[in-house]
């Protein structure tokens, strides 16, 4: 298994920072931890170097000797359009730069399923499918996935564009059952994405084999990453909740809540 | 698991309804039998109820107080167009009429793979793929697939359409290693219909997991129905039987010997 | 330019029969025209021939003696279910049983926007896209053409199966401007049909070369029927007409009234 | 035709403003002209109103009391990406949050060709090819559209996107020979944008019917629009410029120089 | 419009050398001729260079000092299966290698219609459909293809490979009403191939704008050939011969005789 | 399991000869081994027998009495283009030619994944993905194919062609942990093409079932073949070797070595 030298993660202390800490620290010397908030004491073989990716140049500095970056930093729910800008789109251009500058060739960028939510789950997607997001949010992951597309097409910086579906340590409602995506399986990509002779710049949705499925993968089999793991293991777990409404917009529409949700500020 | 309250099952005598009256009784408080034929004396959690399916008056009353509806009744095989006419086609206007004035959002249209009969076999379909009925039973079977879709974008009834391939205790000749499906993989398949939040208008070819496929479902891998059975299981079992020839038109198409005979009344 | 001998037309006392029996009576040595409603006297080179398309008998004898058949009788509009089952279907499946006793290897069928009519308008439909019908009669229709590519694939008889947008003298809405279909292109289709070596069984929109198009006859370009005529000679004609709304069902969906009527009966 | 109230042209003063102001004054009332350039004294039929698109309020102000929206401001061409990022990007979504918050119901979004313009020359794009940004300013057009596609989908304003290829009053290079769009189809796109009962939210390639072409626009046919200028009027325009290189690659992708040029601040 | 300084054309003295030899003196300083037959006398500005394909030092000189190369000559008709590799195969195989040696850097490979030719007449074929050749000359056609796409995506050398339809005076049967090709289309197509910036190696189908079509040229458009010519000039020239049956192979197969003749030694 | 009387294999001293012999010894009676090379002696059910591909008589000689081939013989690497005619092209025709001439209606044609060598490993092939030979080797195996569809569509002649990728004891480099299939996979499919009722002439890429997968075969699903073994055993194989740049040639291109060697000769 390859391993890079220094492995920079941004929003290292968010949920799926913490899912995958331990996991990926095997796929390099030094993993560089970086986050807003708190992330605690460096653990062996890790650095602590907090940043704003509001701060450019903070953000500079921090990409900075790094071999490659998992940047799931930045705002990842719905939220009000002018900090969405300033974090996710701003703050996601500075880290491209950065990368493009500092010679960093291989970027996981944390896109969501939240850029394709006003599709219906009755439609099977591809990486080909239209961009429909649900909100700010979802519009803002179109532009990282667009931008990511950019520094390839021009600069030769290869991305693993992950539309993540619902990465927690269990599903929270009856939808994640179809969306839920393992810590394990995110390790197991990422170690896809660290290894593989050539990335490209790749659509994955980041899903496990789960047994309800809106989202096909099949495209991108070149990267040898199988999801391992299924929400079956949490049969049952909503079997109290009472019964969804099939022409509820929440139920229809793949994104769920994102989509049904009026504006964020109304 | 969700449970309806009331369960209808046409076509109760048949051959599918025998193999499925056990699995069905757990999607159900109550299960409505219907059939033409006789069927025995009720188990306990079963209802029987005889009906004439060309009796639309009849109809309406099997239909009144059900939540869901499994139709599998009706001519299951070739036959005089004027039978199919009355069966096939009245009838199941008669069921879709009864269920869109009592309420009824969810049924299962035991459509069949005769439908799509003049495809080759080297043809891989999708739910996508142009109709080519093989017979009048065939034809029969695309009104009753086009009913099913009106009574969903008109009138929101859901249904879910299986292409039955050959659902039997075991295969019956060779093209039915390809063919197959198990009464557990049809159980299942229902119990998805009953327990998915939305389950739309899929077309799903109901066959087993076997190694010879002729038809794609990953179109509805969202309504999360996985096969697990497979005619594998049945190696050898045609091992005497003399080889068949590539040129005969019962092996050329899908449809076998639906495809290859004349008129039924010729 | 092919003639064939004797040329039937079905419904040639409606709208089209009436806007194209000038035109194809080149097409043949003898027009037989019939229908149940009055057809007038017959002209040189014309025989008047009564018939209920729900009579069997007096089908077979219609179609005997002809060479081939332009099939525009029947239930041309929403109907009761009863009807449209007796004449749509029954009717249709008779004449196409009297064609292949008698031999006649060319037909016309009349088939609609209708079939697919729950599609939306910015959906661009080629002869693949499925089947969406909008009402009983659309679901006819769909019977009728699964019925002519079996008697094409099983025996050989050719159709033509013409989904007829509007076809009358003029456009009548708005709508129209989209799917309205010149008199003179019809008969030219007629044309292709009777003079092509050979037709198969494609699937063709019934439209002239309106600038709104929702529908691409590419696929059956080998039939070298080009459209001449367009609704822009109607420009300005529906300048008076208020507005339409774009989130009413008539003008989201290709279908029009037809896909926002209720039931027929209701 | 039909005529609204008032409707608003942003970035006026520019190129494709001063090509279309006459054109589109028949299709309004009143224009409401604005840029922060500068435009001259108003005609009969118009207002001016100038207007920074980095200010959200005096946007809302802009927006407020017009019917729809011809969106043509903000920065045209590569820049440096803090600038796009505020006028392209946060000025694109002040226009549309005023629009949402008025009640405006129709808007055309000037995207560009650069949003697609790491394709190369021989593949021929739809409205569902994937984005391939050429630049900081193609990457800002990309958020447009996700952006329009949300309002869409959400709050049921329609937007005509259209891929500017090259709206000059005549090519500048051989490569807009075919990226050629004449002021004359762009004024009657508007119109068709303007007329169409349901626009919804195309995609649509800004190009006159010239004879090299890497579009096509048969996706959205059921807006009527059909191009009837070409760039053959400028046949031999080039016949002095030395020929090109097939490898260059400004000669390689549709984005031309931008797909050859570096990063902007470089 | 580009000149090339010298131009090579081989099989110049067969049917479409002849026809077009004097349209393409246009495109070139100098035009050499080739064949292994008789070409007359050189008129002003040709140059006559005889030459048998099946010697590769031959052909290497042949091509020495050339600009382009427009490549029609070799067996042009069913023929033995030596004859034809010894021609088509090792004879192309020379002039790639001696264009590859010699810089040449543009080719019209002539492929055919028989490279394609066990597709049905109602199929629609585009550059992307599937080899079906019809004879060995059709699959030594289907090697040229493969051997041009090869010398461009390893060596750089571009080709516009033509399937030809039927490129004569005028259509021989009525089968040629949809396959015929203009010598004038053929003069403007080649036109095309010198002028255009960058022509990559297409596959278009050498066939005017007939009405009866059976082949989708819209993937090429950027090439920027329309075909101003059409069959329809000759309409009724096949007015006396008798009707075709559908059911003949010559008349199923877009290969005509081609499809339904047995093996060429048989 | 189907068993025919005399089986030959061509190549049966190569590699994958060796890999399978004793595998398919159970599809037949008798095995009729043949190569250029020494076979050694006859085990039981063998019959050796040397044959010179390049010489027809020999060749016809060799078909003779056979009831299916595995066509493994020619030449399997880049290679003189002289020789590569001789033998790929001359040779392979002449065995079809004898397999008409003598009724054998099966043949597999050992078709390589050179021919498609120059798709990038990013592009997910199915079988009807365009050719895209990576050299001379490549080209001969596209003349291979197109002539075995050929004797498909005239002769009724079925070929299971095989686009090997390779079938080694072991990979060999890391992109084989990609292109690897086992012997056991090769000898299934085989036992497949024995098997099946009806074979057509499907293309099917020879691959195990590895993670990284660049070949889609479900178009063939109807064959019945599922690989069994995965390169997944060899996983760590190559921690050795130094990193893979991913801009190399051999690492972009699928063809690998093959697409970035320039040509054999020079």
């Amino acid at each position: 298994m390859k391993k890079v030298n220094r492995l920079l993660v941004t929003g290292a202390a968010g949920t799926i920072g913490g899912l995958i800490r331990d996991g990926v620290s095997e796929f390099a010397e030094i993993l560089r931890l970086s986050d807003i908030a708190d992330l605690g004491e460096a653990r062996p073989g890790e650095e602590i170097m907090p940043c704003d990716l509001t701060d450019a140049d903070a953000v500079h500095k921090l990409v900075s000797g790094c071999d490659a970056i998992l940047h799931f930093g930045g705002i990842s729910t719905e939220n009000r359009a002018d900090l969405i800008h300033k974090v996710n789109i701003e703050g996601t251009y500075s880290l491209y730069e950065a990368a493009r500058k500092e010679g960093v060739k291989r970027i996981l960028f944390a896109s969501s399923n939240h850029v394709i939510g006003f599709h219906k789950r009755e439609t099977r997607l591809t990486a080909s499918s239209p961009i429909r997001p649900d909100g700010n949010y979802g519009v803002s992951k179109a532009y990282g996935e667009a931008l990511a597309r950019l520094y390839w097409d021009k600069y030769g910086i290869e991305t693993l564009i992950v539309r993540i579906g619902s990465c927690f340590p269990a599903p929270k409602d009856r939808r994640m059952m179809a969306t839920w995506m393992s810590a394990g399986d995110m390790v197991r990509l990422i170690g896809r994405m660290i290894d593989t002779p050539r990335l490209g710049c790749p659509i994955v949705y980041g899903v496990s084999d789960n047994a309800e499925s809106w989202w096909d993968n099949s495209e991108t089999d070149y990267l040898g990453w199988r999801p391992q793991d299924s929400s079956a293991q949490f049969a049952g777990l909503f079997d109290d909740v009472p019964q969804e409404d099939p022409t509820d917009p929440a139920v229809i529409w793949q994104g769920g809540m994102f989509a049904k949700a009026g504006h964020f500020d109304d």
